[in-house]
């Protein structure tokens, strides 16, 4: 099977989760990189591929698939490799649980606070009214206002105090959770590792003050574990030299 | 295994797609049935259970299962009977597609327009600050805003002109779907049919200009293929008599 994975350098989030999938499966395909800062994913050879404008996609001898939650599925279902999903019924819910955790709430915090930070360095040498152009294109009117709100850093502060909230409850959780289980959804390592390692596992080295080794030594020692395995290592080596 | 499910009457959308794939199943599950205008998801006993107060939740022996897409994947996981989900990997991933295009895209496009028609009138005979206190509680920020919006008919008329614009769109996208495949992930009802008719089957009600035998023939029949399904005829059974 020809599999394409077009996804965004440096890898994060949405993107790393789904190359770091197809690693650690062992599964060959073939890399298009793209670039953020470049809205190389706004361009219409990549629009033509997914109109949605949205970054990872995976393309399996033509077939076009979406959304990294459910790109993740279909690999662990589909290839040969160690099982990314635990097998008993309960254990893979609570696997989907913090994987859709990660991403959806805690995960949606980081990245607003992110895009605050973030998006106006985005512009680099552009003109406002260039970057405005650019972002008035992106076409998911939820990620368009987004963006937009981020730039012109018009999210309301009671929306960004939110998202701090959320952060602190968020790593409270993780730790209360990995004081218990060696990995997210039990014994095993599984997407909800990957997941939340993508997704908010950056929140040790911007906000040291929420996730270290004294107030979340669980998830400090999970983070050291994940950062060992091959794959993960792999991963950071593709990313390394390549600055936001 | 002890089975409790929370979920609102009149049975619809997030609710509907839980209830109905037990049914499907034929697993039996105690219920607990709550109304939504009268808050009772707001209410210090289920918040003990669900601290967001989100509608439905699955109990099995104590553990407490929230959204109800996971849900669906686990009940048809643990249990017997006929199978919700395709067998094939890449068949799997369109159901999950759809699901996913259900309840969070069109879906959600479908529930804005509602709130703003419905949640006025679920105020009755409240007084508006009772009922903006009621609202102040909700305990999802994003819930609780939109909620809000609804209430106060403040929600901003560019937003609900793209969720009409998603509708036009996805009434489109569904009936090329549904003349090319009997059921939306291919030959086989799924989790993806039972979504999408709990979460958009009422536009052909409520907005009958865009989903309709002439306009969207394959998307009527698909329906009328649903209705007749004895499990689907028991849920119509259960929420006989019961208006919003």
């Amino acid at each position: 099977m020809q599999l394409d994975l077009y996804y965004f350098q440096p890898l994060a989030t949405n993107s790393a989760r789904v190359f770091l999938a197809l690693l650690e499966k062992g599964v060959n395909f073939t890399e298009h990189a793209m670039f953020g800062p470049h809205f190389d994913h706004l361009k219409p050879a990549y629009l033509a591929i997914n109109p949605k404008g949205q970054v990872p996609t995976l393309v399996c001898d033509g077939d076009v698939l979406t959304e990294g939650m459910l790109i993740n599925e279909y690999i662990d279902e589909a290839f040969d490799g160690p099982a990314l999903r635990p097998a008993d019924p309960l254990d893979r819910f609570a696997m989907r649980r913090w994987c859709s955790y990660a991403e959806n709430d805690l995960g949606r915090a980081v990245m607003m606070i992110n895009w605050n930070r973030v998006v106006p360095d985005i512009a680099g040498n552009r003109a406002p009214e260039e970057m405005e152009k650019l972002l008035e294109n992106v076409p998911d009117p939820d990620r368009r206002r987004s963006w937009l709100r981020a730039f012109r850093q018009t999210t309301p502060p009671a929306e960004i105090e939110e998202s701090h909230k959320r952060l602190i409850e968020g790593c409270r959780l993780t730790e209360a959770r990995l004081a218990r289980h060696r990995w997210l959804a039990g014994d095993a390592y599984s997407l909800a590792d990957i997941d939340f390692m993508c997704f908010c596992g950056l929140i040790a080295d911007w906000m040291p003050e929420l996730m270290n080794a004294s107030t979340t030594p669980a998830t400090m020692e999970w983070l050291a574990r994940i950062e060992a395995r091959p794959a993960v290592r792999e991963l950071r080596e593709r990313t390394q030299g390549l600055l936001m």
